[in-house]
């Protein structure tokens, strides 16, 4: 598993049909990021045996309680098993005051710190060696962030049997997965001669709650994976607009242009109980459409 | 339906083995009432087939996560769905602001009005024509009530060949059904004559979260059914007094000195898989002793 992200909620502010509010967590390199944390989440991490201590970073794209009422839960199930790792939560501005307001009675508890980080632009909000994640403006009701996790380049893969045939020792093959070619007494062992290249880094991006956005096509641009909300089908396109959604069309549209490789549409309308219709609507623009079925996987 | 209860979580703060946090519907003569509201009770009322619209009146015990976080979603799941009737709220003191931290951007949606009624001492709370609830204190790590529901006394069953063979009118009949003789030109039929007694009327007690309180007996005294909390085994008496919890055996201890007609123990730490061995021991002290396993429905 070196980059997939997994749906454990994909309904829009009703929860119906079985159908959770927002959450997903994606998964790079064993490091683990939860987007999003709708009423329940702690709970689909449980259905979905997804170990809850595995999170290190959350991602709050806005204070819409479709998108947060489950954080708090989360924090205090956390304090009560006893969590040591820092937590860090990236979010807008208003979140200190919610968990404060909640939590204020079990602070007693904490074993473990949560460092808030306050998205207020675009830009990059947190990166290690393997990856970075950035922040964009999405234009909702209220301040909301769309995030692209971009993996970083990866090591070139060395070939096996040129380790022995060249005797490389320790640092030659660190070197030779740098790209770097061999330099041995006046005699140079070219890289090309050691190594596979890496498959390209991948990128993801994450855009909900929002109005359809020309704005962020550069941003989005060739990503290996897109999730995009589709509130409603193109039909109510009008209601869609009043209430700063996406519909279908408007989704795979934008996929369209960016020419990313897939979509995924979720963030359903309580309206909706079957959502083969939203799919095949959206596919009409944009073959490489699927579902946010909750539980599913999308490997990258 | 005259008098029932439905668990719709019954474990304690940790969510575990598909158990949910607390919250539970008490139906009497068709008006239904939520008592606490943990994390995820509006999917638990979806799963259970309840109209979430039927509730009016909303109990909560106390502000510990595990009884409220439920509570903004279901909230905010109103307005957007266009609820039209009031909804009422009691709770200890703190509930506004925990409600106004979360839904300050709902309020252009609200379509209906929140009353809120804090709790602070025992007494009478509310009351209809059919039932009282009354709220007492019980004994945690932050200010918590225990709630009584009663059934108020019910009318008299009218035998219904007796309408005709008196030929009684609408006004003797309601008369006849409140216990009164009818007169009729000096003529009394005695209304033992034209009536079956009605059932006793019945109550409901509900005890989360609490050490085992002696001080509640009066209270509880001869109830049809008593939920209260058993948290823990009784090997982990000292761990239930240290988070102000109870064990099994104090549970049914109490249940057996107040001489309720049945128990229902709930609120189970995360540490069971298992809740036979629970009710096992439980039972040891009082036989008439249930889990509160999540959708069943208790009849009183």
């Amino acid at each position: 598993m070196n980059f997939q992200v997994q749906i454990l909620g994909s309904n829009a502010a009703i929860p119906a049909y079985d159908r959770h509010p927002t959450a997903q967590v994606v998964s790079i390199h064993n490091k683990h990021y939860l987007i999003d944390c709708g009423e329940g989440t702690q709970m689909r991490m449980n259905t979905f045996h997804i170990k809850k201590s595995k999170i290190e970073h959350i991602f709050i794209s806005h204070l819409h309680g479709d998108h947060i009422f489950g954080l708090v839960g989360l924090i205090t199930s956390y304090a009560l098993l006893k969590r040591k790792k820092d937590l860090h939560i990236y979010a807008p501005m208003g979140i200190q005051e919610i968990i404060d307001v909640h939590l204020k009675d079990y602070t007693s508890l904490y074993t473990f710190q949560i460092h808030i980080h306050i998205i207020s632009e675009v830009g990059l909000i947190y990166e290690n060696h393997s990856i970075s994640i950035e922040a964009f403006p999405l234009e909702h009701r209220i301040e909301c962030y769309g995030f692209k996790f971009q993996e970083k380049p990866l090591q070139k893969n060395i070939i096996a049997e040129k380790i022995e045939a060249y005797s490389l020792d320790f640092k030659e093959i660190v070197r030779a997965k740098n790209g770097e070619d061999i330099q041995r007494d006046g005699e140079i062992i070219p890289n090309s001669e050691l190594t596979h290249e890496a498959r390209a880094p991948k990128s993801y991006a994450y855009c909900t709650d929002t109005i359809a956005l020309e704005s962020i096509l550069p941003i989005i641009s060739n990503v290996d994976l897109l999730y995009h909300e589709a509130t409603f089908m193109h039909d109510a396109v009008e209601r869609a607009a009043i209430t700063y959604h996406t519909t279908t069309i408007q989704a795979a549209e934008l996929a369209k242009k960016a020419q990313v490789k897939k979509l995924i549409i979720g963030h359903f309308s309580a309206k909706y109980k079957d959502l083969e219709p939203l799919l095949v609507e959206a596919r009409t623009v944009f073959s490489e459409t699927e579902l946010a079925i909750e539980g599913e996987v999308f490997e990258l």
